[in-house]
């Protein structure tokens, strides 16, 4: 088995936490993102939707999406379980994954593509829309603070792939989009302080 | 357990094709989207980040987000399978309904917001980005038909959550985004007319 990855892009990132937790080695190829890599015919053969990170299984074909190969990790390697025990907690942990993604992830993600000089030659880019989607990502921050309350971690009594998106989601807002989390949200400061000094973090 | 719908979104939709899919009858309740009806304290309170559908079992607790709904679902109903049978068709399905959600679906709904009346009073839109999306609504077609190809389904031998997503997909950007599919798209054409004929389109 084989990721291909990309070290300064989140959704890779997302793998190789989860990888991480899992106490798993697999070898990383990197595929510059930034360069057009990831659509050469050679990967586009691997993952026609030309994204990152895609995984190649040792019978030569590969699966893509972030969360649908933590799945199927999770059913080689069941410990520690991050995806859900049974399908009730299993619901609950993407319910939460999916809050993050197409909140806090998806905004952050906006603004980055339509106010960074990176994009300016790939996509027509909205400044003004973009300005939006900051603020988006900034009320998603205080959204994803009233939630956590004074919960240990976002999705279950335990770490898992909730938290490791949300945590992406965090760096991703602060660092690509220029929106950092206010140290008054109490309760998202401790949950980050609390993963982001777990060993995994810098995965 | 009941649903909470709203019969003109598309989110709600998947979730009762995947219901009558299984055979089930759960009682649907109307929540009116358009008129804020999901944003009361009491909706909020079944789900915080607003959307729709929810589920309420019947122990007064609530799940939200289609797709971990419909998980939540195949543990209670098996049979007929349409989220996976075992961890690596599970991931396979689950990329599939990925590349549908942020691709073709994803697109639809930015260029519904952003060029359609009923968004106006709603959010600050962006009529240009919103043609913009319309485009790419119309790109993610033709990819879809090309990977569809001959094949009788989307990810699996069978029908499972990726096709509805899709079937979903493609009716919400003819209808709300004004990007119908291109008769010339015969893949495409070929499999929507074998999904769109089942008695769960209705649903």
């Amino acid at each position: 088995m084989k990721i291909y990855d990309f070290a300064f892009a989140p959704n890779p990132r997302r793998l190789r936490i989860f990888v991480a937790e899992k106490g798993l080695k697999i070898p990383l190829e990197q595929v510059d993102i930034f360069a057009g890599k990831n659509r050469t015919p050679e990967m586009l053969a691997k993952n026609p939707a030309g994204g990152l990170p895609v995984v190649e299984l040792d019978d030569g074909s590969c699966l893509a999406e972030s969360v649908a190969i933590c799945r199927y990790l999770e059913g080689l390697h069941p410990e520690p379980n991050m995806v859900g025990k049974n399908s009730r907690e299993q619901a609950v942990i993407e319910m939460w994954n999916r809050r993050i993604e197409l909140g806090l992830f998806a905004a952050a993600g906006r603004a980055f593509q339509h106010t960074n000089e990176l994009f300016k030659a790939r996509i027509k880019q909205f400044p003004e829309y973009g300005a939006t989607q900051r603020e988006a990502a900034a009320q998603q921050l205080q959204w994803l603070d009233a939630q956590i309350g004074n919960k240990p971690f976002i999705a279950a009594d335990r770490f898992t792939i909730a938290d490791i998106t949300a945590e992406v989601a965090v760096d991703f807002a602060a660092q690509a989009a220029g929106v950092a989390a206010d140290p008054a949200l109490k309760n998202l400061a401790r949950w980050y302080e609390s993963v982001s000094s777990r060993p995994s973090a810098k995965a």
